[in-house]
C-alpha cells in the first residue's frame, strides 16, 4: 500500500521532492505544464492546470494534492474537494496566497504584525495614501506576482495607471494593494510545517538577501538574532499556519525593521526558496516535511544539522559554455558545497539551481558557497 | 549536455543512487533484472545482465556503465570495454571482488595485512590447513557468496565435500578459498571513493555489527579508535583502492584483533551497507561520490556532520500489517529518525531498509536508531 503524492506542476520544487520520496518510500506523480520541465524524471503527466477535467484524471488514485506553485484557479480546487480529492493546502488556505488584498485582510483580523496597507481602486485613492505614508509607497497587484513581479514603489498615483487600466478588465474586480514602504534592516523568513490534523513545526527563522527582487542568499540561522527574535518569527509563523489552515510548508517573509519589530511581508504555501538549505542543514529538509505534511505524517525533527548553513542561489548562467561544463571546477574547488541543479536551461536571472554549504565557522561557510556560485556564472 | 550514468542492477544499491542523481542534474538509467524491483522508477531497462547483447544495447548513449551488484561476468565486461564503453569499476578491478582467491593473491602481493589462507582443491588439503591452524578454519566458495552465503567454518576437511564436488564441474575451476578463524575483538569498515584519473577521498572508518552473517548496525565513526587506527584503515582502504584500480565506492571490510592489528575479510567495489550512514550523516554521502567518481568529477567532502551517525537495517518486517504502516508510529517516535525504503516486500531477515540518526550523543543516537528499526519489525 504505497502511499502516492500527486503534485501540480512540474518546475524545481516539484523536482526537489523526487529525492526524499524515493526514500520515503512514497511514489510521487507529477502533473507538468510541458515536456522537459525540472521534474520531468517524476512527470507522470503533462497538461494544463487550469482544466478542472486535465486535473481531476490526475487526481485518480492518489492520496493527496499538493503543489509546486499556488496558481490553480479556485474553480479547479473546489471541483477537486467535490470529487472527494484530499487536497493540501486546500482552496480555503491557498485564496490567501492567491490574492494579496485577502491576505492583508485576513492577517489583520489575526493581529498578526504588518505593514500599513489598503485597498485602493483608483490613483486618487493611490495618491492620497502616499501623501499619508510620507510621499511614497509600494503597490502590488493583488494576483499572479511572484520573484518581485507585480510588485512597484511608486511616489505618485499616476504611476499604476496601467494596473489601474488592466483591473477594470478583471473577472477578480477592481482593487490593487497598497503598503507603506517600510523602512527595514534586513528581510527574514520562517519556514513552519503543519498538519491537517494540527500538528507543526518551526525551523530556525533565517536571513534571506534579495537581489532585484529575487531571492539571491539565504544565511540560516539569521545571524545577529538574539533569543527572542527567533521566537517572535517562530510565533508568527505558527499562528498564520494555524490561521489561515495552512497544510504542507508554509513561509512567511518578514521585514526586520530598523525599531526592530517583524513584519509580514509575503506568504507562500509550498517548500520555498529561503527553505533549500534545510535539504542539507537541517535533520529534516523542507521537501521531506512538505510531503510527510500533506500525508498527514508524523513531522521530522527541524534542527539544524551544524551552526550554520548559507544557500546561494545559481542566477542565470555562464557567458559561455553550459553550467554541466563548470561543475567540475566548482565541485573540484569547494568539495564541501553541495550543488542542487534544476533541468533548466540558463537565462539571465533565471534561478537554474542553487548551492548549500553546512558548517561551523559563518564566514567560510558563506565564501564558500558563494565562491562555488561564481565559478558558474563567471 | 547532460551525463548519464547506466547502472547495471536494480537494487536498492541503484535506488539509493536516484535522489543525489536528481539534485546533481545527472540522469540515471537502471537496467533492471525484473520489474518492480528497488530502483525501479529510474527503471529505463529490463533485463539479463549476463547476456551481452542486452547491455551492450543498455550502455548506448550513457557516459558510463557503473554496477548495482559485483555478478557481470567478465566476458560482458570485455565486452562493453571493446564496445569503447566506460566502465567503472572496470573488470580487471572487478574481477577481484568476483574470485576470492584472486583477490588474496593480490593483497598478498601487495603486502595488506589479511587472514593466513591457501587455496585448497580437496579434502586432504583443507584438513592440512586446518591442522596447522588451531583446528578449525573457515571456507569460502571463491565465487557468487554475499552476506555470509557461501561462508563456512569447519573444523574437518570433510566438512567441504559438496563444495569441493560442485567445484569439479565448475568450468571457472577447482580450487576452495581457506581462511584462518580470525580472533577479532570487532569488525570495522573502510571506505573510499577513487576516480579514474586517481584521486581519491577516504570516509572515517565505522565500526560494523553483523548478525547471522548479515550487516545489521554500522556506527560511524568507529567508537574508541584513537588516532592510529583510523590511519591505518584508510592507508588500507586507499592502497588496496589504488592496488586493484578500484574506481568508484570501494568497501574495505576488517577484522580488529585481540592484538590489535587490522586484518582485511572483504571488498565490495560499490556503494555498501557499511556506507548508508553517510547519506544524512557525512557532507557527501556515498551514493553521490559514487556517481561523481564513476563520473570521474571531483570528490566530495567526506567530513562527518556531527560527532555519531548510527545506521540500523530493517531486517525482515513486521508479523503483522505492512511496514508502510509502521512509517507513522516510528516517525512519531522518533523524529529525528531518517528513514530509507527499498520498496522491497519484507521476508524474514530480508533488508528492506535502513534508519539513520545523527546527533552528538552516541548512546542516545544509538538509541533512537535501534528504536524506530524495531517500530518496523514488532
Amino acid at each position: 500500500m504505497t502511499l502516492r503524492v500527486g503534485v501540480v506542476g512540474g518546475g524545481q520544487l516539484a523536482r526537489m521532492m523526487i529525492a526524499p520520496a524515493v526514500e520515503l518510500g512514497v511514489e510521487l506523480r507529477v502533473l507538468a505544464e510541458d515536456a522537459g520541465m525540472s521534474a520531468s524524471l517524476a512527470a507522470t503527466a503533462v497538461g494544463d492546470y487550469r482544466d478542472a477535467a486535465t486535473v481531476l484524471e490526475f487526481a485518480r488514485d492518489v492520496d493527496v494534492i499538493t503543489f509546486d506553485h499556488e496558481h490553480v484557479p479556485q474553480d479547479v480546487l473546489a471541483a477537486l474537494v467535490e470529487a472527494g480529492v484530499a487536497v493540501h493546502p486546500g482552496p480555503d488556505a491557498l485564496r490567501f496566497a492567491q490574492d494579496k488584498l485577502l491576505m492583508r485582510a485576513r492577517l489583520q483580523e489575526l493581529g498578526m504584525p504588518q505593514p500599513d496597507w489598503a485597498a485602493v481602486t483608483d490613483a486618487d485613492e493611490l495618491q492620497a495614501f502616499i501623501d499619508d505614508h510620507g510621499g511614497r509607497a509600494v503597490v502590488k497587484t493583488p494576483r499572479g506576482g511572484y520573484d518581485g513581479k507585480g510588485v512597484r514603489v511608486v511616489s505618485a498615483g499616476t504611476e499604476a495607471a496601467d494596473w489601474f487600466a488592466t483591473l477594470a478588465e478583471d473577472a477578480h474586480g477592481g482593487a490593487l494593494l497598497v503598503e507603506e514602504l517600510v523602512e527595514f534592516t534586513r528581510e527574514l523568513a520562517q519556514q513552519v510545517a503543519r498538519r491537517p490534523s494540527g500538528a507543526m513545526r518551526a525551523y530556525p527563522v533565517v536571513e534571506t538577501v534579495q537581489r532585484d527582487g529575487v531571492c539571491a542568499e539565504v544565511i540560516a540561522p539569521a545571524p545577529h538574532a538574539g533569543e527572542r527574535l527567533p521566537q517572535v518569527a517562530a510565533q508568527i509563523g505558527t499562528a498564520i499556519a494555524e490561521g489561515l489552515g495552512v497544510t504542507g510548508m508554509l513561509a512567511v517573509e518578514l521585514f526586520e525593521t530598523t525599531d526592530e519589530r517583524l513584519l509580514v511581508n509575503e506568504l507562500a504555501m509550498r517548500p520555498h526558496n529561503s527553505g533549500h538549505w534545510s535539504q542539507d542543514g537541517a535533520v529534516t529538509g523542507q521537501f521531506e516535511q512538505h510531503l510527510r505534511a500533506v500525508l498527514d505524517l508524523p513531522l521530522g525533527d527541524t534542527t539544524a544539522l551544524a551552526a550554520w548553513s548559507v544557500m546561494v542561489n545559481v542566477l542565470g548562467g555562464p557567458v559561455e559554455g553550459s553550467l554541466d561544463e563548470r561543475f567540475a571546477t566548482a565541485m573540484a574547488e569547494h568539495p564541501q558545497a553541495k550543488v542542487h541543479t534544476y533541468g533548466k536551461a540558463p537565462r539571465p536571472g533565471r534561478k537554474v539551481g542553487h548551492v548549500n554549504v553546512v558548517g561551523d565557522d559563518l564566514d567560510d561557510v558563506a565564501y564558500q558557497a558563494r565562491a562555488a556560485v561564481a565559478v558558474f556564472l563567471d
